[in-house]
């Protein structure tokens, strides 16, 4: 066993400190509510950086409002081994998703803290403003800060539904920080987050070892017939629109299946027009999300969607135009290999499940991933749900996914020695 | 050729009517919005009850608003032989739809005064009140009202959006008649229509030959799966409800087509939940539309789709939860063979095209088909397009449909002699 995993975390404290966080911002069906930048987000901040304080960690803030809790290395030249995550939420959020990293952190510092383990590198604690994007868009707007990806005046002028701008909201609670962005990299991230998904569950692991993030492509598809009325129309001289584009939809799904286990393909808003009970469809517009770890195999997705979308008419024996226009194409982001190796290491010496498995959802991970060595660390959620106040992860998986953190942070910042 | 198929309408009064008619609430692309007992469904009986007036009609109103303009017989015992169809629009309506059967009917009377006709039985020409439904629901609501399937009192006290009642609105334009619903029966009853669908331009056909209305069934069907990230949730894990539900979706399509040439099946309205591009549906919701001249086979084409929503777990071998829902059921309504067959008669006697037809849309027709021998005269629409302001039909087949009406008429009412 290496020395680093010989030093494990308080699972107890790590549970009951998600829990009393998440009694900021309850909600009725056991979640929590806590909008970037609310009072209540202030809240949390406050009761989180009174925590890192009292665990000794050098506390400041930048000027996108991210919070950095540092405690110092024996080497002060090295830069820090950081972590961190999010405790902004969406609406109706869960008490783990984004929460666990940043807890996790803590309990990290904490227990090396109760164990006076000493670490060449500094190690940094990192909170993300704003990771949701419920209520002021993009996502990730903290980390993209950071990490150059979104400009700080942009940002900053980002206005909510009422009118309400992020840098009012970050000085009304407090968090208008001075430290500039795009910020100073650390040497490495790592972030433990709940799966997001039903994999590690319906596998029965306890971690994910995550190796990157997929490539994901969006579209909106159009396909016109011809609007016409449901009884005096017979059938062989219709353009429905509805029947051409399931057809569509229904390839989203093969095209994906034939890209397992890593493909994935989504419909996921549909219009149908005008909307009349006996009026044959004459617009269908829909939504395709396609995602694959592999940009090449992402791109053969895409080629085969462009094709069913061109030999659409062909396939209906009717006449119907098919547009299909890209809206978004984001890059895979592999996470480095050094890193993910090391997580992989200490979830075995440690003596728990694993499998390799990459995120489809988004993190603050990502961005990082972008500027400086970054790996994350999934631990099972129940049902794959997040977003949503039934989220739930069992303590002795977060407590495991805490210690594989733990051992991979120590990993790469060096352990100096302990006092105990 | 029979003696009535000597006598000819007017096609260029026809059409000028029809052009005049037009005039009373114009729209920007070249339709009709004369929204039933508006002031300017007012102006537009003022002018027809005019003509009518014009041409020697007896003109009374009953209490819903239904006008009647007589012309006498020869024998006061006999009941009249009526035709008629209605004048009100839909919101952007076009020139044609219930307008025709009413000029046509106009220019029957004109046509018969201009030669000296004289008819054994009295000819009736009905103006039905509110047959569109745009304003005041149920559609058809004069005919419902005049057959007894819609009670006086329920369809006087209906209001529109802005809580204006039927009552008051045909009072505000002086048509609260006072002669008594459910009415005096006609002996027999005529409608001439445009065909609202693209058959008979499709085959080249004149004249349609109405049958009778096709039976109909309407459903409301829910497909629920499982909500899910589209990113991290993998295909094999997904419980996807629109790829689910696209299949009975294509199912409507297959059953009404295997039934074909009267089968119709149509999904109109579909709503997919929660509509984010990056969420897998858990939800959908849609309507189907089916239809079939045939009872029997409407019921066999019932039983196919409710066993293509029972067998949908094993078509898409995940779980789903299929619920359908009766929402209406409507049955055939076949006209009177004697008068289809006079309609037949006069159309290959004056040399017309023609084709057996069922009607898919409703039409006055059908209520009063439930109460006395009726039958219908369909010429063709352009691109089968109605309800719309590009609807257009030919001056040649107004004329055409206007003279087997007239044919129809006098065949039943009986020519006693002519001054001309």
């Amino acid at each position: 066993m290496s020395e680093s995993s010989s030093c494990n975390v308080d699972g107890k404290r790590l549970w009951q400190s998600l829990m009393d966080l998440a009694q900021i911002g309850p909600t009725a069906k056991g979640g929590s509510c806590r909008l970037a930048l609310s009072a209540l987000d202030g809240q949390a901040r406050d009761l989180v950086v009174g925590w890192m304080k009292a665990a000794g960690l050098e506390v400041h803030v930048d000027r996108i409002g991210n919070i950095f809790g540092r405690r110092p290395g024996q080497d002060a030249s090295r830069l820090p081994v950081a972590m961190g995550s999010h405790i902004d939420t969406q609406p109706t959020g869960g008490r783990f998703d984004g929460c666990y990293g940043v807890m996790a952190g803590l309990e990290v510092m904490r227990s090396l803290n109760d164990r006076g383990v000493r670490t060449r590198a500094p190690l940094e604690l990192i909170i993300w403003t704003n990771e949701e994007g419920a209520r002021f868009a993009p996502a990730m707007m903290g980390s993209g800060v950071f990490c150059g990806a979104i400009p700080l005046d942009v940002a900053l002028n980002t206005a909510d539904r009422d009118g309400k701008k992020v840098c009012d909201e970050l000085a009304a609670i407090g968090y208008a920080g001075t430290a500039p962005v795009p910020g100073p990299l650390p040497q490495c991230y790592f972030e433990a987050h709940i799966e997001q998904g039903p994999i590690l569950e319906d596998e029965d692991k306890v971690i994910g070892v995550v190796s990157g993030s997929l490539a994901l492509r969006w579209y909106d598809v159009t396909v016109t017939g011809s609007e016409a009325h449901a009884g005096p129309t017979p059938m062989h001289l219709r353009k429905d629109a509805l029947y051409a584009a399931t057809h569509l939809m229904q390839d989203v799904v093969h095209i994906a299946r034939d890209f397992s286990p890593e493909g994935r393909g989504t419909v996921g808003i549909v219009d149908v027009l005008p909307a009349s009970r006996n009026v044959i469809p004459g617009t269908v517009r829909f939504t395709v999300d396609l995602r694959h770890e592999d940009p090449v195999q992402l791109e053969a997705m895409d080629t085969r969607l462009k094709s069913a979308c061109g030999k659409l008419m062909a396939t209906v024996d009717y006449p119907v135009d098919v547009q299909i226009k890209d809206v978004w194409n984001f890059p895979a982001t592999p996470f480095a290999a050094p890193l993910v190796e090391s997580v992989r290491q200490e979830a075995q010496a440690r003596g728990y499940s694993y499998r390799s498995i990459v995120t489809g959802a988004g993190h603050d991970a990502v961005y990082m991933a972008t500027v400086t060595p970054t790996a994350m660390i999934f631990v099972p959620c129940k049902d794959g749900i997040s977003h949503n106040e039934a989220e739930y992860a069992r303590p002795e998986h977060l407590e495991a996914g805490a210690n594989v953190l733990l051992g991979a942070l120590l990993a790469q910042a060096g352990v100096t020695g302990t006092v105990q």
